[in-house]
């Protein structure tokens, strides 16, 4: 997946002109993606952004470009795995986070478009992040059984769905996000289904 | 809310010629709900259906009627929450059934509809069934807190979560089913989170 690649190294200086041109064009774009609109029409993106087509082409020849920076955008300030040292402080950061992300308008729209099917190259892109941070989830999970803290024997695949799973039924079924006392319960739970057995 | 009340009591006898002409009028409903159209429009129900628009305004006088009768024709192969004696074949059970379900393209595209915001007459129908569903639910929790197989502290809605959110996410962002060892996986997890405390 070139996805995460190509998102990390940044082309613009920050703060600088470029960066602020950058930003208008990529907030242009989650506002078409929040409404729906995929394809990220450049005559559009240059309308909302101010930014002049010329320079949003030879920025990003490609409406595919202009989806993958904007998604890389989108993503942006979420944090990596968290690694507290303790594995119960783990599961609250991250579902925390988790059901943050989930109740985000533009997540929502983006969770919507992907399960319409109607644009393969955003599930594309999405499942290309989501393949990127899934082993640092893992190795959020290995980090705890080596500290003993979790049973060897768990599926890790599956307790992340535990964790991540709840936030984005709550925001897709009931258009909310997990209250506090949820999440205090989900972390619970978690760490419950995932303690060493004692006997 | 009145919707899994309506649907309860049917308007036809089973077998019979107005039992065709509902499941004709009822397939054509889903079709146009797997395709996104959640308004029905009745001339297109007649054209898909092969059955009179008169017939139809009959039935259904408004769209709201026949996309509740769709809905709950839809879940009606739905069983009600298990009760099999033990609390883990209930969750295996539970887990099973929403699970087929959650991979259904007519569920798929009724929960992409929901979460797009774009029909609330379809996210209070859904709601409703979700509504009546879910003490059924909470009995089979509570069940297994009385035969002692479930500690009397989990908190039964996030319990369900659990449950029903890991399906809807696999189906959602992967657009397939939950696995058997995914399952199997899951139901052990779902049964160690709730087991009671022994200390």
């Amino acid at each position: 997946m070139g996805v995460p690649d190509s998102a990390a190294k940044p082309r613009v200086r920050p703060g600088g002109r470029s960066e602020r041109v950058r930003e208008s064009v990529m907030r242009a774009c989650l506002e078409l993606l929040t409404e729906g609109k995929v394809e990220l029409p450049i005559a559009e993106v240059a309308d909302r952004s101010g930014v002049n087509r010329g320079t949003i082409y030879r920025w990003w020849p490609t409406s595919t470009d202009l989806l993958n920076d904007a998604l890389a955008f989108h993503v942006r300030h979420r944090a990596d795995a968290p690694d507290t040292g303790a594995w119960e402080s783990d599961v609250r950061f991250l579902i925390t986070e988790l059901a943050s992300l989930a109740a985000d308008p533009v997540e929502r729209a983006i969770i919507a478009t992907m399960i319409s099917d109607r644009y393969p190259s955003l599930n594309h892109a999405m499942m290309g992040w989501y393949r990127n941070d899934r082993p640092h989830w893992f190795a959020m999970i290995e980090r705890a059984i080596g500290r003993g803290e979790a049973s060897p024997d768990v599926d890790p695949a599956i307790v992340l769905q535990m964790m991540l799973a709840p936030a984005v039924s709550v925001s897709v079924f009931e258009g909310r996000a997990l209250t506090h006392e949820e999440i205090d319960s989900l972390v619970a739970l978690v760490c419950r289904a995932t303690a060493p057995l004692h006997n």
